[in-house]
């Protein structure tokens, strides 16, 4: 039978600029056993599939240091703690490719790894752009590109996008417009 | 212009069970900026799209410390430092639902959260399963479910899912099986 676990202690290992890494020490109820479960916390994060007049999608290419690589992602930002979702979408997607939306649809969460992270990200679909000046952090460097909806689902068959909210994102926002078809 | 980052120095915080913590400290090439970046070590891991002879695909439930929530996933495990995806494939499904497959198709890798963690989760397509004995861990229980892909479609649409490889997985197998067609 599933249960919960029974938290004893819970250890916090290191504060950082974006998460944190937490040790509990837990019981599993269903034997009694002791055991520790390594966590990490992050306040959570908004990507947005914003949708030009073009009906294009707008990506963004940015190096991402734990791959060493450089790769293909949805405009996205990290809550601040506390910050409410919707109002992050539209800082973040103003911020990384100037963009500003008439219509914020709201496509839901999701656990990007349940297993040791608490992060969730939320999904908006952005559409009725209008174009402006973007606005990066002082050691964000980005670059935009833009795809129809045929070629980014070819793209995420030929497993070309690497990003799992990115993947995400483009297949619920496809699977949403189509619907409503 | 993108570059990659220029690394300085790497500290490891933390070493555990299943992550390891590490602050990187890294010149930003374009600025020469100095800065520092958190990031999660995770030898990454493999999630299955299990599809039964009955044409349905099995789920399990279990609970995880982060959200300290039972949530629903598809059949998934760790690899082992250097473990081979597929080997990992094959345990775990056995492990997890007692099935073993006749057949496990790759459907490519992505990347849980590249803001701060080098976790590759790639995902299989099991078919033309057989049902045998679990065998799952001291401390790790679960129970299985089975759903139709037009239920686990309309469960996604709806945001029932909340675990970005179980999302990706039946979104990309549904495609994977509907492009053969």
């Amino acid at each position: 039978m599933l249960k919960k676990e029974k938290l004893i202690k819970s250890d916090t290992i290191f504060k950082g600029k974006i998460i944190n890494l937490r040790v509990d020490t837990v019981e599993v109820v269903q034997n009694g056993n002791i055991t520790t479960r390594e966590l990490v916390e992050h306040p959570g994060g908004v990507g947005i599939v914003a949708v030009t007049p073009e009906n294009k999608v707008c990506l963004v290419k940015q190096y991402r240091r734990p791959f060493d690589e450089i790769i293909m992602e949805i405009p996205a930002g990290k809550l601040e703690w506390g910050e409410d979702h919707y109002a992050c979408g539209v800082r973040e997607l103003r911020e990384e490719t100037g963009y500003t939306a008439e219509q914020f649809v709201y496509l839901g969460e999701f656990y990007s790894t349940p297993g040791f992270c608490n992060e969730k990200i939320h999904i908006y679909l952005a559409m009725g752009l209008t174009a402006g000046e973007k606005d990066l952090d002082e050691n964000e460097f980005i670059e935009l590109y833009e795809y129809s909806f045929d070629e980014l689902m070819d793209m995420v068959s030929e497993n070309k996008i690497k990003d799992g909210k990115t993947v995400i994102g483009i297949l619920r926002a496809y699977d949403y417009l189509n619907r409503k078809k």
